[in-house]
């Protein structure tokens, strides 16, 4: 068929170059913000977590060490006692500006929360044990005067940070048998600082309601420690702000935005068009063979009419501007133009709109290969053996189902990269392609349960042999053979003619 | 053939289901229960052990650290005295309600056990030795009192732990030199609440006999540390216990469990029934043939009425029923309704069948997916290149194994990875499969034996570029020749017929 | 067609042993050259920076620990103490021989550096802020008089370091809130004894300019400590030079130098030589066709006459040459003869050019294994199979596009391995080719956001069953289908013949 | 043709059994021979090497800690007064029995040996150096006597291990810019004792020469410090022994190794005839085919009278000899029948060629299954694509060494995976095969040189494409090809005759 000028090509194109780069400076903004939140969460690990490590922000696989926990009591309360006093000297000890979240310029206290059984107690000497009713939570306030002495010796104020102290004062213990687990909850601000290497000074405010979780629901004398950190933005204000070349740039960024979203709507109508008139072809071809030849059409041959390249297309179009949308939103915030609560999860969606939107673009590309017969060969093979492939993945995967619910159940409590059903898939999966093997394997020692250690042997071995000498094989086989046929029909004068033809 | 209503099929269907919620449930509670033990093991290690460090508690390979272990004498009294008051103190140091296994209101002492060559002795000085007998071993007791003293000066009982002076007190020595190794033995007691989070609140009472380990038996100068706990069930009960939701919560997983062995049983059944008809048709067929056409059958199509299918989901079955009943009688015991000492095995046994069934459940279900011709090809083009494969793998395995134990012995006291036999096979495995091999290089350095050093290059290179280069291809070429062979009768009418037709 | 005695091979062969020769005798030399300022900085990094820990010095990736950085104000003054201490005493407590580069005997200051908003404030109790211009720098000398006091009790001079007080006195403060970074600069003089293992007792002398950064750019509450060590190389000589080894030595490598750029030299002459010849046989083929036949000879004939071999021979010597002069030029410069500021680009650049040159040699020789029939199927497979390879690469790369933009935006900021586009890209190409795949997986835990969480298991499981179930089997496919062809033809009497014969 | 009673396939597979016992055996002994002597340079290193940490004992490769290098000078004399000290003080500090080395109940000195350049100096202030001749080195002895003083207020000997204090003292000065290294020499006995839990109580003694280096010649500022134990047996004898159950096991471990030389020597034998009896109907063939026809029969039907397994099993047989005389020898040095100084050496090469054997014993299995027809084809295609394996290796050797070379000498200094040409080559290897990809990326960041950053991007993307796309793809397409072709001519009954028939 003729070809007019290929107006939507040229916009594909176009749209390539415009989403990628809205894409990359997204991107950059986007890395600077979650940067922020995940750089202070450390500080905050480091400020208040006494004995806390650099090695404990490494990879979480393989760890460099144990779990971040308490095993006696007398680092429970040292651990409680530091934590209390950095929360009432953050600010100006700690680097970053953190302060206390004050309102009307009284310091907020902190609160101690313990989770427990009420009347519950526990006698191991004897096993016998009493919990009425479920875990209950109590908390009480540590304001700064709580700690406050005045020193005899030095006529001054002086602060004791002695939460068991404390606790005596006012006639509260905790029994470690009953309880549950124990939480600092406190809450701290901090201003982000941002964008002045681009010649922008903005800034972003954040309220983070920091909680220091002592786990004990385990009762297995291990006391993991966590700190989390939860941002909660807040709309901060510029004075005597002077030059507004910021907000020019803020509006560029906010007109590009709009560019594309002019460009995939235009986009959106164009292949809607085509697969209207498709689909208008398609009825007339029914109806005349029906009236001419009286026979129905099958649903193969209907489906010919329906071209999935314009579908694809069109959804990327509709999530890039769902993305861009995002975006222009985010700059309004940024620009104070508008106020929006919680901007965190903003940022998420925008960014996995805007990612997937820039998957498709690419993968959209193909489509214009398709056109010159040397790439059309690898696409048409790609195609045709993804059938066949499903096909085969699902029988793949039945097995594969098997083996991960096997593996979680018999060797979850011994390994940790069977811990969870999504880990023990993720491992069987790794294995497949070659991953990690000598790993797995060595995870489970002749020191742990000696069935297990056999099991595990034959549970690998059988699984890596399997799926790598069988199966993938068998993908190999599968390809090869689509790719022989679609050679042979090209060499021979293209794919054998349906009834259409 | 037609087929009547699909029950067989139905009822494989329901099993998965079945068997898949039994197993996600038992993973879980099997999980806290696994759980507990292995954390309380390392809450151990954090009290009893002097120096301990969280980095000894990551994988085993690659490891952050070597071993555990001391090298001097003060070292040596040093691990000792720590055990020995924290074994005291442990209650109410300890955040987990650990306490001594205390019978009649004493405290029970710790043994210190030392095993030894009697009259044994060394002189490196020229050489000379004399060990007459095996090694005996010796304990003595270590009670709370052997450690009491009054200070004059607080006037009040104290507690000296210092075991190089209580054993010169009652004339005893440790000599190094005819040292095996030297044991301290005690025993905790502790509750693991558990599931109250799932509204239950369930316990489970263990006594952990705990052995640290001083082993002098490789004479290096070395003695690791080892910390052994072993845990044993014993009955506790809750005292003023009020509802019976529990109750009621555990009969519903028994009624749950015995709908499962009543498919099991039904499914087994079924399956028998249709392999016994086939065995009928088959001695009649086998009859008919003698006196009709006066041939012997081969053995290979009498093989082809045994339904491997069948006894493979009959076997599937008598797991999961035993299975089952392992988990009923788990329930039994977690309701206290009977009483059974090691249900630590009862756990493990469980998990291995169920798990095994439920492995085999999912196999199952490739026999429905057979009735479609398209998965056909491929369940087939499997079923037909395993001869093959297996061939091969056994010409592999005989190759592989002389590169085992060549490895082993040559590498072994070198190369971590080729420490014992079945490390050196999982090595080589993971190695033909891609995996760590710049490790496995890099272990041996050029530090190392010379000789070493270039022979292990020769048997790596040699060794991975066999295996990845020819075998694996081989696979591949074996199963491209299968598929190609089932693909190629498909399409010209089906398999070749056999006598039988 | 007869070959005459072959000159070109012999060259080019002669060419692998002189060039690989000079390659290994530069390696290790630049090595011995590198490895000095490496080390130096490590050594730089062990006496400045407080807290500096061998753990920092692994590989990148898989970072044993966190970054190291401080958190604290008073962390930070010690970290500065700490430098500036070290500087003073670096001669003599270091052991290598670094001495502050002092002039005219004066003992040199070290700078302090600030850079800060000026009149710029934020005060996160309400989210106001002001920054009213970009950030500006401001630097003062700290010489060693400034630390010096008169101690009254032993009656000497000693030195307190503690910048903190110092800053006070000189009425200078640091705002914390309004610090962009902090910088320490001073400079350190050394020399490197080398060769002394060859008997040449050779020198380099370097002025290193030390930066330790302390960049509170992120405002995050975290002060990453990085130190910088630009090595700047000056010229030292040796007194007392007796005897004249070293320079017949240095001479002798000089020569070997010109040797090989005569015959790279000859090398070219030859191959553009035979390529004039092929060029103008070529115009007088087309002449020829043109005239007896009236046809034009297609471009793809035309090429033919290219022998590409001969084009990269030609590439590959003017890159030994010039690989070669810079290696000359490192002699002279090492001999004293001549003086160039600043060798260690001049390094970097000899070690590209001879590296690549060595690479290409090594290329050339597949040229002389061509004539040999047995190696040339497989040659010539290579060959052939590399457009279609090539093609199909093309289409794998713009669906590898879309998934690098998509993992760098929507994972980056949450993953390490997708922090930036090019390490997304390496990341995404390992797990191609079966690398890392587990601790891809585990990077993301489910503490993280949850949609991203399940937004990664869905990316990376359907971006690695793409790739390597479909694309790369494809890539098998697609090579032994042009083996076959090959194949096939060297069977049939070769190749089908074109227009020309 | 038919076979007779199949005495030499009734060897071989009794020789598989006996030389895998033998192997295994020996395994064990080894190990515990070699585990000794490792073990104890550990407990040397953390006997005498001050600051030395366990995480120094794991992988070299990825490694958790940069390496043990001391920076201060002041860290040069603790290492050196701590090693002083705990010489002396080594028994009975120790765990390990070991002991100086005393002769005539002297206490030997131990020897601080510096090699330095006499009259060298440094001075890099102005860049100027002198260094006349090669460096020297100097020793002087440390007896205990040195260390000792009389403590007035005590009244006891102590020791004070300063070396600083004891240079000046005897007027010697270690000056760090002309030190090249330093090494401290002591020796140390020590007895292994073994086997006694498989109720032999046997003995190893050895002298280990202990040299601690620190190392300046790199002039970094970096002084690397080792220690190196060089182990020396020597005879040690049992006091009193009473039984004599050990010799006797001893002695069955003799029996067993000659048992092993017997089958070995009959195997050899009968292998030889069997090539003789082929050699003398080769030449008879020659003459009949030279007389009858007059044909000179080729090199190629020559070989195949040639039977490789025979000759396989032959060279098999000789190094089982060797292996089993090797452990014969070391039975009796073990026995205490003969004496040999060296036994280290006698371990290593028993253990290699006792390996090498064991690898071709197994091997050898394969003639046998070679007589299965189904096998056969298998083992007739690996066979047959040999040669067109490594006809194709040497192609991808060319290009491969091409890489290594240029990788080594481009990356070599910034990448620890190229540091050497034989770590270079390993890390392309295990490239190759889809090993540590993303780390062998991330090694190289972008603070390095930014043009090394590019080069090391191109370069590693290009040459794991290459390799694993387009020649890995080619030797499955060489495979599959071979394949195809044995197996035609098996359906289509055998393959082309040859002149012989």
């Amino acid at each position: 068929t003729k070809r007019r000028f290929p107006w939507k090509m040229i916009i594909q194109l176009l749209k390539i170059v415009l989403v990628t780069g809205q894409l990359v400076w997204f991107g950059y903004d986007r890395s600077s913000h979650v940067n922020f939140l995940i750089k202070s969460t450390v500080s905050f690990k480091h400020l208040f977590l006494q004995g806390w490590d650099p090695a404990y922000e490494t990879l979480p696989y393989p760890a460099p060490l144990g779990i971040f926990a308490i095993y006696t009591i007398d680092d429970f309360y040292l651990k409680l006692n530091h934590a209390w006093k950095m929360y009432n000297e953050v600010w100006p000890n700690s680097i970053g500006s953190f302060t206390p979240n004050a309102k009307n310029h009284t310091f907020p206290p902190m609160y101690l929360c313990k989770t427990f059984f009420r009347d519950g107690w526990v006698n191991p000497r004897n096993g016998s044990y009493s919990l009425h009713n479920q875990p209950v939570e109590e908390c009480i306030a540590l304001t700064k005067s709580d700690c406050e002495f005045w020193n005899n010796t030095t006529n001054s104020t002086e602060y004791s940070y002695d939460i068991k102290e404390y606790l005596q004062k006012i006639n509260k213990t905790i029994d470690f048998d009953s309880l549950v687990k124990m939480e600092f909850k406190f809450s701290v601000r901090s201003v982000h600082l941002k964008n002045f290497d681009l010649g922008r000074n903005e800034a972003e405010c954040f309220d983070f309601n920091i909680t220091i979780l002592l786990d004990n629901s385990a009762y297995s004398g291990q006391m993991p420690v966590t700190l989390d950190a939860d941002a909660n933005p807040f709309i901060c204000y510029e004075e005597d702000e002077i030059d507004d070349t910021e907000d020019d740039i803020s509006l560029a960024f906010i007109v590009y935005d709009i560019i594309v979203i002019i460009f995939s709507v235009t986009s959106t109508i164009l292949c809607s068009r085509s697969l209207y008139r498709a689909q208008r072809l398609r009825s007339d071809t029914v109806m005349f063979f029906k009236k001419q030849r009286g026979i129905e059409m099958t649903l193969d041959d209907r489906m010919q009419f329906l071209n999935l390249w314009f579908i694809m297309i069109i959804i990327n179009d509709i999530i890039t501007v769902i993305g861009s949308i995002f975006k222009i939103v985010l700059a309004l915030i940024a620009g104070s133009f508008i106020y929006i609560p919680s901007t965190v999860d903003l940022y998420e969606m925008c960014g996995l709109t805007l990612g997937t939107g820039s998957l498709l673009v690419w993968f959209g590309v193909l489509r214009y290969l398709n056109f010159f017969e040397k790439y059309n060969i690898l696409i048409i093979t790609m195609k045709r053996s993804f059938p066949d492939v499903l096909r085969y993945l699902i029988c793949a995967l039945i097995i594969y189902a098997g083996f991960t619910f096997c593996g979680w159940v018999v060797l979850g409590p011994y390994h940790v990269k069977f811990r969870t059903i999504s880990a023990a898939s993720e491992c069987l999966f790794s294995l497949v392609n070659g991953d990690d093997m000598f790993v797995t394997f060595s995870v489970i020692t002749g020191n742990d349960n000696v069935y297990i250690w056999y099991y595990s042997r034959a549970f690998l071995y059988i699984f890596i042999s399997l799926f790598i000498y069988i199966i993938l094989s068998l993908f190999i086989a599968v390809i090869t053979n689509v790719y022989d046929i679609v050679k042979h029909y090209y060499q021979h004068g293209g794919f054998p003619e349906t009834d259409l033809s």
